[in-house]
């Protein structure tokens, strides 16, 4: 059986959300039992990561590794049509996850226990974001 | 329902080729409407990415990007065996992906307006490259 | 037809272990022929790789990277209530996999010749590390 819907998540510019009680819902809503949940993002200049979940400052220190790994106005670039973020926002999406596959059992995500799921959004100005979960299983 | 296919795509050295035609080829082929299409490259030194499809110096810019960061002839590297491209080919390929999971919806990928895949050759010089592509669903 | 088993892992600090015998037994155990393997890691500082699985210069060397990427003790992190080494690994982690997506075919994993599934311990010293494994398939 297949459960396949879309979900839409404003962001606020360059940060992370987590979104772990959004898919948990859709897992528990969806009638399945065991299987697995895919979560799509279709985009390239957002993205999703499985993260420490009680400490915001594991993301704030992401922030910053990524910042100084892959900086705005980086003048490597040549692809900079709009702005100074758009092609560290994509070096920023091919680095980490543009779909995550995670199990669950009992109609509830099997994450470990300091697991999140996050949403982590590229560009500076905040956007619309769109993701497809599909779920698969018994 | 499971459909697997094998796919050979021959590269011309260091650089990306799109697959996303012969990827919805192979899903409006299968007879599945609905589902989730698993991309595997059966390799070490090439890997998937979702990228932005329509400006090519996206893809210039992460090659010029992963020069940066993990450049051929490399010293601290010890696994020359094969040449200066081998140990920054496997660095490059873990960073990257070697699955993709896209969804499928009315026998086509749900991809976003942007986002193609590609393959990512981090070798030299060109290879045969091996994928699996496995499609499950309704 | 979905089979889902707990794996348990006891790591020795910092590096990588083959587990590709482990999950090849699940699937040939698994009564399935053809399908996915999904490999999850219910952590945030440990993950999984595809790697090169005959020369372990490759993973000393993909630890030699990852130590001069985000080292230990790198003064721009403030979440450092575990030790130096607290941070870097939910780096690592990240830019890294949580799970691992492999078809298989005749109760085979279709790895590649060169192919290894590697649990990569990013914590100095070791853990029990819990991975779940979710075959889908016919």
């Amino acid at each position: 059986m297949i459960v396949q819907q879309q979900l839409s998540i404003t962001t606020r510019g360059r940060g992370t959300q987590n979104i772990t009680q959004d898919i948990n819902r859709l897992v528990s809503d969806s009638g399945l039992s065991t299987g697995i949940a895919n979560i799509f993002v279709q985009h390239t200049s957002a993205s999703l990561i499985l993260c420490e979940n009680a400490d915001p400052t594991v993301r704030t220190d992401l922030e910053a590794f990524m910042s100084r790994l892959t900086p705005d106005g980086d003048p490597l670039y040549r692809h900079t049509d709009e702005g100074p973020d758009d092609m560290s926002a994509h070096v920023r999406t091919i680095l980490t996850d543009s779909s995550l596959n995670i199990p669950f059992n009992s109609a509830r995500l099997l994450l470990g226990t300091w697991q999140g799921i996050f949403l982590w959004e590229h560009r500076s100005h905040g956007h619309s974001r769109h993701l497809i979960i599909t779920l698969y299983g018994d």
